[in-house]
């Protein structure tokens, strides 16, 4: 955490100094934004949380409830959204929170005396030990109040505006449209004027308004997929038990069928039961919703024998259906249409996508949808970046969240299915184990484009694959010796990083590969850097860092070249923050070039705003890092406001 | 951290429902109260907190200053004060926030070229890894923050009385003393009523009130030692410098014997020079504390050349001027009085004994001394104790204050020598690294007395040394599979531990040492729990844990004595995670009683509210557990108001 630079910091650092729209925020709504998001679950709250750090960009976030989530919905949350939580400054404080999963106990139907249950396996959750961050369990509740508060301490300030739902919208695409083009008409829920209607206008609107989505509908998408929904009967409740692995997270089959994921809860008592309740065609209308609290519990019970489950307390529960579903595209441009047409309606989350719980991906992969977008939506409105941009979301998570329900459908109809049906009693958790990347949040592989450069010099970095989220590992920072995640220091701010991992040759101003991509980048019109803003901080946005392969006790900084200790406003302090070398740590050595297969010649690795690997390249590659940022390089987009759309 | 278990959280689960004194707490100070604390600096703040967690006491710290700390002041955390924000829950936003110290340089005069200064060691701040906890540098302003919001969060809801000083007091220790003995006379700093005198009575005062202690003077003690002060120009500031060092602690001592000590500061900028202006007498005068900032930045860079530091911004400056000095008891009974006579007034950190910045003790020992004391002032108010655990306070802390100054001073004195008086040019780095456990907070032990047992069975536990602090290590929580530090579960929530560390056989509820101990606890009239109060959680006074030599997958919670899943109000909810067992985790093998070299029949561990071990005991020794608890009880106390003192 950087802070004092500007003058001494008093209070408490997380809080940034309000700037752009962030100084003397209006209360009200303004008539004219630039981004509109709607809906205040996971996917509306991390899309808020990254545009509130674009103090250029006047955001607003609608939703129609009257104040917070209080309870219930979502609760696991994967490695790599714990990952996601630390570059939002809040990580540590959740996993002090909330529940850790270690193991996840499987009980099986007992073959000897078919109805009582017995456990048959307890595989480690992550044996290998994929994420240096944990696998939790926290209410969706929670998450949204961390984002709420990052939202809020940064410069713009952001608070939602609670009490407004999304009642329709109409894009002006033709050529004498506005500077906001999307009409919107909200309507107020709560208070006096409860009922009320009013139109704002916008750049953008963002529908993360969930499963029945009204954006989705004003854009004239529709989820497809399963006809029949899967019914589940929730409940978070405090009990007395004598199951031996209340606090366990566990897959429990009866010898009759019925099942229950039990999902152990924050605080240390809680916990969930997801009690299997069947699928649900559309005939049903709604009586599933019916079951009542107790046939839940009593259902339980039953599956659960010879223990019992005596409930003492139920916080929440709630009759949750829902079938694998998908729509085909995230925005309002037609498939036909080519990139010169802007999208103005962007959908995320649930909205575009839903699956069942089984798997804990719904919060997950929506807070992954938001944060791919907004930061687009950031760069666009700022005018870092072309409009073109904004067509890579829809065209990077809709292959993304296919691939994730085609390996929900496998992982559900597995948990469903009987014993018997397995070629080997072990075959659902050693599926669990094999297949554990995709469920924790790391599979995520985005295909070449105009972000996504293409495999060729993979092998300068083979630990860093390009597509996939950069993995951090440790470094030595030279300044003061610490240990530092080097991924871990990626924040989401809004900023490019590019790390130059320098060649053998020891700490230079000139004359080496290291030094000669230095010197280009802080001082060739090419460079990327070129377009900084001047008169702020120089690395505003670009955050460029270097690893040497050099001990860091031997490494001075004052013999490193300039562009990897930028000057801040308004002193011109140096960050000497951003060079780091390897070293042996309370016995323990630290060497990334080790560790990420990085080729001792050197290389440069570019890694997105939502920490994504863009680039791998040889240090000698200034002509293809000018390319790659050229080609982002905002212009006179031509064909932004015109062309059809749906 | 426990919630949700009196009924779904929907919130931060820090803040705590309130209670007892919580309950409507009145803004104005009252007429009568059970502690009145003076002085919101560390000792008084940790006070504070700790006594918060005590709904029966009705706590209040006054503050002369009209607000919190803003800057300056101390800034060395060392791990045992990590540890001990762990304690209040604060620990892991802290290390966020603060900077982290891992190495530490030494720099000389170049015996080639007298006048600049060279580097002559790097040592490692804690090669062994002596604490998992970090030793840090952080404004003692954002530590007095996070305790007082930890103060606030808790049952009782305390929050500083900013703008009252304190002026006077007197103890009435005649027979005919009501319920509130003291006198206190405060004046109003701050607003309409500036100058205003109220007078308050209570039941203890607790002098927080720095070196220059009005609370101390008021029972007649005074800080004996050092006839001269030792003075340094101390700035906090932004620079732009080509010292290579200026983000690492160094100790830089130049060949004309000007020396500096430089202080790396939270947030990635801010450093702090402490430079050395020389022993002041009493004749000075003061005029030392007219050196002028100017004159402070011109010999902090002659000191350093050839390096040069152009300040750009100055965040706090000061002359500090401080002696090696100590009072002679922390209380107000008289050295002749027996243990029945009560103190009333106790004093604690800089009130009693002040040492040089250099080893950075000043506020860290202070902590101490307050959670030493608070926890006993909250026992004995709440009738949990005899009033004689009271005298106790002095005994340990004056010890320790003592020690602490005679390493401090061998210390400062070391780093003001010339390196040519030293027997080898490493001799001080190497001092450094041998003694470190001394500044990192660990070498406090405490003799026998009413709350440590003696040694006699300390072979049964050898890593847990009796009157030291717990040293923590993992172990695997068998609910849940998760490794857990044993010791981070100890909250500074008043609660006594009891660990049991049970025979190598298997968990059952009858036959075994740890089945018959438990049962003994659990049961028995004898037990310390007994004293336990009805209708509330079983464990509120008592904190019992077991842990299992088995791996944790062979432990079902079902078959392990009641006493260790203490039932919780109001749903009768047991508490499952207090069972522990050995494990192996992402292939780490976890074995508490390999690490801390407990017997394998089994021990007892008793440990303090504070976190120091107070005895260690087989398992058969019920009859000296009683005793020992016995001594402890509160009991119809003759002296109580009476006897005789300053
Ligand atoms: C009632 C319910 C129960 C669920 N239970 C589970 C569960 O047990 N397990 C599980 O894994 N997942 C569950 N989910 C799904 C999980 O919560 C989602 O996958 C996840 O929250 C997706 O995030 P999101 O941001 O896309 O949408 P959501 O979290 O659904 O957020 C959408 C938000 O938009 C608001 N909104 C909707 N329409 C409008 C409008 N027109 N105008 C303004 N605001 C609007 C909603 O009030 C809501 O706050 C549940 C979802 C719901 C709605
Ligand atoms: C000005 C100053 C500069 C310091 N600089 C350094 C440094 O550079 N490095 C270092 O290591 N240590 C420094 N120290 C010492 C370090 O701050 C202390 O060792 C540490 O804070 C001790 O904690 P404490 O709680 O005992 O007392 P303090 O932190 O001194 O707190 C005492 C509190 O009591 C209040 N108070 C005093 N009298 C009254 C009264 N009559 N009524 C009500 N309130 C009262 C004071 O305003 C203050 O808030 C400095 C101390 C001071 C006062």
């Amino acid at each position: 955490m950087q802070f004092h630079h500007r003058g001494y910091v008093s209070g408490d650092p997380r809080v940034a100094p309000a700037s752009g729209f962030g100084i003397d925020r209006p209360e009200q709504l303004p008539d004219e934004l630039d981004v509109l998001i709607v809906g205040t679950g996971p996917a509306g709250m991390i899309a808020a949380a990254q545009l509130a750090q674009f103090p250029g960009v006047n955001t607003r976030i609608v939703e129609k409830r009257g104040g917070r989530l209080e309870v219930g919905q979502a609760d696991g949350i994967q490695s790599r959204t714990v990952e996601t939580f630390n570059a939002f400054g809040f990580a540590s404080r959740i996993i002090d929170e909330a529940y850790r999963i270690t193991q996840m106990a499987f009980w099986n139907a007992d073959p000897e005396n078919p109805q009582n249950i017995i456990r048959t396996s307890l595989p480690e959750d992550d044996p290998s030990g994929i994420s240096e961050f944990p696998h939790l369990c926290v209410n969706q509740a929670r998450v949204q109040d961390y984002f709420a508060e990052a939202a809020h301490n940064a410069p713009t300030r952001l608070t939602p505006d609670y009490g407004w739902e999304f009642v329709g919208l109409t894009v002006d695409r033709s050529p004498s449209a506005g500077e906001y083009p999307v009409e919107v008409r909200l309507r107020r829920t709560v208070g006096p004027d409860a009922g009320a209607e009013r139109v704002v206008h916008t750049k953008y609107v963002v529908g993360c308004d969930g499963a029945r989505s009204a954006v989705r509908a004003a854009i004239g998408r529709k989820l497809v997929g399963d006809q029949a929904m899967h019914a589940w009967g929730v409940m978070d409740v405090l009990a007395v038990t004598d199951f031996p692995d209340i606090r366990t997270k566990c897959a429990i089959q009866s010898h009759d069928g019925g099942s229950i994921l039990l999902i152990p809860r924050e605080g240390g008592h809680l916990f969930r039961l997801y009690v299997d309740l069947g699928e649900v065609h559309e005939g049903d209308n709604g009586a599933v919703r019916q079951t009542p609290l107790d046939e839940i519990i009593a259902r339980a019970n039953r599956i659960m024998h010879p223990y019992t489950v005596e409930v003492k307390s139920v916080a929440w529960h709630s009759v949750y259906e829902v079938g694998h579903r998908l729509t085909d595209k995230f925005d309002d441009v037609t498939g036909d249409a080519g990139p010169e047409v802007t999208p103005r309606v962007l959908i995320a989350g649930d909205a575009c996508h839903t699956h069942s719980a089984k798997a804990g991906q719904g919060m997950n992969v929506s807070m992954q949808d938001g944060w791919n977008l907004s930061w687009k939506l950031g760069h666009v409105i700022e005018g870092r970046a072309t409009p073109e941009l904004l067509a890579t979301y829809s065209a990077e998570r809709q292959v993304i969240a296919k691939d994730l329900i085609e390996f929900d459908k496998q992982w559900s109809s597995l948990m469903a299915s009987k014993p018997e049906d397995f070629p080997d009693p072990n075959y659902l958790a050693e599926f669990y184990v094999k297949t554990f990347e995709f469920p924790s949040g790391f599979m995520t592989q985005y295909q070449p484009s105009l972000i996504t450069a293409t495999a060729e010099h993979q092998e300068l970095a083979t630990g860093f694959p390009i597509g996939k989220r950069f993995k951090s590992a440790e470094v030595v920072r030279v300044s003061d010796g610490n240990p530092i995640h080097l991924g871990h220091q990626h924040r989401a701010d809004g900023r490019w990083r590019i790390y130059v991992f320098a060649d053998a040759a020891a700490p230079t101003k000139t004359g080496t590969p290291t030094a000669e991509i230095a010197e280009w980048l802080r001082s060739d019109p090419a460079s990327p850097l070129a377009a900084t803003p001047a008169g702020g901080d120089e690395d505003a946005w670009f955050d460029v860092k270097v690893v040497y392969q050099q001990d860091h006790s031997e490494i001075r900084i004052p013999d490193v070249p300039e562009v990897f200790t930028p000057r801040l406003a308004p002193f011109g302090l140096a960050d000497w923050e951003k060079v780091y070398g390897a070293g042996t740590i309370v016995g323990r050595r630290i060497d990334i070039f080790d560790e990420r297969g990085i080729s001792r010649d050197g290389a440069v690795v570019v890694v997105r705003p939502d920490q994504y690997v863009s680039a791998v390249l040889p240090l000698s590659a200034t002509d293809e890092l000018a390319a790659f940022f050229a080609a982002l390089a905002p212009r006179v987009a031509a064909g932004d406001l015109a062309g059809s759309v749906s």
